[in-house]
């Protein structure tokens, strides 16, 4: 396992990323080598690849760095003292670098860890590459029966989702209404969790003809096609009394999703912001926030997400569609992904 | 009971109430009338006095109607059907009109109820006279010990900040920080269901220095005079590990209270908005609200918040600041009111 | 609508009932006539058929009362004040006489009310009868599109499985195992609402073939004939890890279900007893409950639970079986009741 | 810091621990050694003195180890890797050897990690002696303030304490009745807990006049001296509205705690069994546990809790009184321990 391998890596701050020559990891104590088969792309990769310096390193990340942060692969090497694994395990990897020991993570909220700032292919070395270094076991979930080349995207847009859908469960009651804003390659996800979990109708919003298309084959009672005047009122109308939806789920969070999505929520209901395009609420809050409802936002998702997660996945339960590029085609692959893909993740095979 | 009584009355939208003569009211089947001991003044009374026909309207409300949502006094008569009363027994009044039967109402969520738009004192005849007509006895909660002159604030003041207290409860931990901004009639309520409620250390910020005395010796850890370009420092650097605080609870709800205020709590924290002031947060949600944490706002109180709050009335454990004005000098209250009290409710005693 | 009707009445204490004239109901002011459709018939009849006085006296029942408890029907008279109903409204009956007004029933707690340890079937006249007389409009559900013929069993046998449900959601999880005890009545609509609302895998347990075909067909995974010296061990090796069911549903109550129930119970699992047989754990509670689990018990349902079974009946989301007796065969209804009913509930159609 | 050092050790199974000679312990990769400034003792240490082999082999437990799992002390020693902890930190161990990695640690639920069943002075070499070895640093709990030398109680007989009333918050209202039975080593942190966490009246319940006085002093409104025939009317009687208590905590756990603890709930409260001493309930659970309650059982603390006890602790919001001895009358001490302590625990002094 010594030598070297291609990793695909941001080298400086505002340049494209590069194929370069790294050496392969080694496991220190407490510390698992895993071989990479295959690892998702996602649209923080390209914010990252475009990252000006001083906001990279306000979070304490360093170039260069390996992609790259829905990864899965095969136990590869095992640092001392580490029980639990053995070489060739199929697994799954969390990605946040969370402590395990703090406030936070003694909770089991590690995605608010103050160590989760950084992780595997932001700040870190991730899964571009023929291997990937854990420093703790904690992060590995291990695959029963799940093909680890496709089972990445499971534990980031796949937990990502789930941990918005959990947040908004107990508002959500039978025959209820929930809307998902955007049912790209989070919010078919979302889709399917709430299908699974609830009794409610689902409605999925997105301007795309194909992502609509999928979202009802996924589940969805319904779709429209994007944000317009009477967006709301329709909403409101598709729920039992004109209540409005018991959650919006807004996997795009422009302006006028914020919009509509707040004031479709009905009293006492939840308002969940995943999607990081960075809108805001232009009204007044007092007025424009559903009554006594709850808002949240930017959440990731925690270790025991993933196990939830890939639990669905291999139980059948859930479809993880993924479209396959060899790792030579990485940067074409990010552009698919940039212009758009119908649905799914792109995934680069190992 | 016949014949007919003062009350202070919005008679024409957008112009001065004024005292006048009514008919004393009198019970339907099922409903009960209360000769009124005191009467609480609120802010959102002198909004009402100034409102829009239009806005009025879109609440369903008609004038002439008698103000005053804040009222407690003695059971004067019971209409046909009503049990587990009788007259002379002391209460205070559930303000909202909430139906009692609907989807939000069997739920315990009565302050969601589409009925409790409108209420005694907004839309329907108030406290502000010597009767007032209970169309359920579900609005009355019994006094046992308490003065009904003066505890007529519990019921919204008191009621509005204990539901936003317990809202935050679950995100509360001991040792954490708490802030309570503006710390008048409500949010010295807060100050004190915080102190009894949690083991949080308790920071109030206010720009009036006799509120903020009067917060401190309500319990307050401590208190900072206004918000500033280092209040989220500061607060940050009151919290364990800098963490942040566990709950914010802003109770004037502008600009720059909400911004501070989301910037101040940690993730997983709750930031409550109580203030009907108007304001909005600038920046962008993903990036500016707290971490996977939750933010509400609008929530008035349930039946059983009323409940509570007396309960905790009788049992000495909160105190009830109030300065009391006769009836012919209800005018004068409001004007005070509007200066700005240092502490406390006025209340206008029947 | 003056005049006498058929009813089906225990007319004392120990003795059979029997179907008697009395005078058709009239609606006091608030109070709502209904005309029955279809009354499902429930184990507990049978039990107070042959209660002894001083049982039913202790909790405040007087014979005579008409029996039936699982009613709907079509809004037949409106007494004084009452709103949101036209006769001809097809509407299932609420059956407890919760309040509406107490500590619990503004909490949406009703099923804990003191007044509802009576109510239309038990204590009072129920829905064995052409008219039932309805003291409140909170306990009408209104029927979009259900049959009011069979609509009955859901909001008893329906909603009191969805309240034990309901309460152990939380300890459920994704790829977790929930085991359901008794697919009768009962249980077989747990069996559905557990399919809806969670992901977890559901197995039946039950003697009765036909039932634990039933219970396959309604979405159980698997299922087990009956409770034997190793069934703790298969129901272990059923989930994940061998850690134990996330819950135990027991619609028996027995002291070898609540046994085997407890200890198939993981850790932080939850174990609800809906059976009323009387059963008790023999071990200490100490060594034999799950740690630090949650126990619960008979529980009803709140008029909340009701509401969202009519809806998720109307949704097309449950089945509710029922097998349709004339009124004059009522005792034969009763005796195939006693015998043991393959699946579903026995309703009389007036 | 190599040599000997003095540990009390069980050596053999039924046979009394001894104070032996054995090597200091090394710390391994990512362990870390503590110099021992003071350990609690615990009644599950007699429990243990005198376990049969089978019963303690059951747990995984091999003879001999070093008792003791209420330790706190310095750092003395770091393992490769260690960060966050250095040299002569003051520090508080976390007692059950919980793996940090599985379902239920990543849920912040390690008290039902499978590997807690050993821990620190159970199965593993505890703090009664000079050093001990801590295998990962999530176990140590950092002190601000407090004295490591009577710390170590918090970490157990606190945590444990605070565990059961966190459970039982969600069910306690404000102005309602809290039952704690058996004020001794654990009961009496509970009563300060729930005076600092709840506005409910707490009531405590022993047989031990200096222990009921010790209560009083530490908060309890109201104490009773044992479980007599009329104890559940009292207290029922004590409670608004007789409705019984919101919980119960009993930290006695035999047959009439039980049976008195159960009665005194009232519906939809929580009754929670900390007390090993066997008891059940020999009713029927349908008719005996409170109506839609909650019942739980065995749950000792996870990490948060002894985060959060600290936390209290260095806030002064709680008291922690204990005796100390010498470690050469460790033998004494579990004597005065087994006659029953006036209050407080015992604390040897390394």
């Amino acid at each position: 396992m010594s030598g070297t391998m291609k990793a695909y890596r941001i080298i400086e701050w505002g340049r494209a990323p590069e194929i370069v020559d790294v050496p392969v990891p080694e496991p220190g104590p407490g510390e698992v080598v895993v071989r990479v088969a295959g690892c998702g792309l996602c649209h923080s990769d390209l914010d990252m690849m475009r990252m000006p310096k001083d906001v990279g390193e306000s979070f304490g990340w360093q170039v260069s760095f390996t992609l790259g942060h829905e990864t899965a692969g095969w136990v590869a090497a095992l640092g001392k003292g580490v029980t639990g694994f053995a070489e060739g395990d199929p697994v799954a990897l969390v990605t946040p670098s969370s402590c395990g020991e703090c406030w936070y993570c003694t909770r089991g909220q590690d995605n608010s860890c103050p160590s989760g700032l950084s992780g595997r292919g932001y700040g870190e070395d991730g899964g571009l590459a023929e291997f990937v270094r854990v420093t703790s076991p904690r992060a590995l979930v291990p695959l029963d029966g799940l093909d680890p080349t496709t089972a990445g995207p499971l534990t980031d847009a796949g937990a990502t989702a789930f941990h918005a859908v959990r947040r908004a469960l107990p508002r959500i009651t039978p025959g209820g209404l929930v809307t998902v804003i955007g049912v790209g390659g989070l919010g078919s996800f979302a889709v399917q969790y709430l299908r699974l979990l609830t009794a409610a109708r689902v409605v999925a919003i997105d301007t795309d003809d194909a992502r609509r298309a999928l979202a009802e084959e996924l589940g969805a009672h319904d779709s429209i096609g994007g944000i317009g005047p009477t967006t709301v009122d329709e909403l409101r109308h598709m729920s039992d009394g004109a209540r409005g939806a018991d959650a919006v789920l807004d996997f795009v969070g422009i302006d006028s999703t914020i919009e509509a999505g707040t004031a479709a929520t009905r009293p006492g209901g939840a308002f969940g912001l995943i999607g990081a395009a960075g809108g805001k609420l232009d009204n007044s809050w007092f007025a424009g926030l559903p009554r006594d409802g709850e808002v949240f936002t930017f959440q990731g998702s925690n270790i025991s997400d993933v196990h939830d997660v890939i639990g669905l996945a291999e139980a059948g339960a859930i479809r993880n569609d993924v479209r396959k590029y060899p790792f030579d085609r990485v940067a074409e692959a990010y552009r698919d992904l940039e212009a758009g893909l119908p649905g799914g993740r792109a995934v680069v095979v190992l």
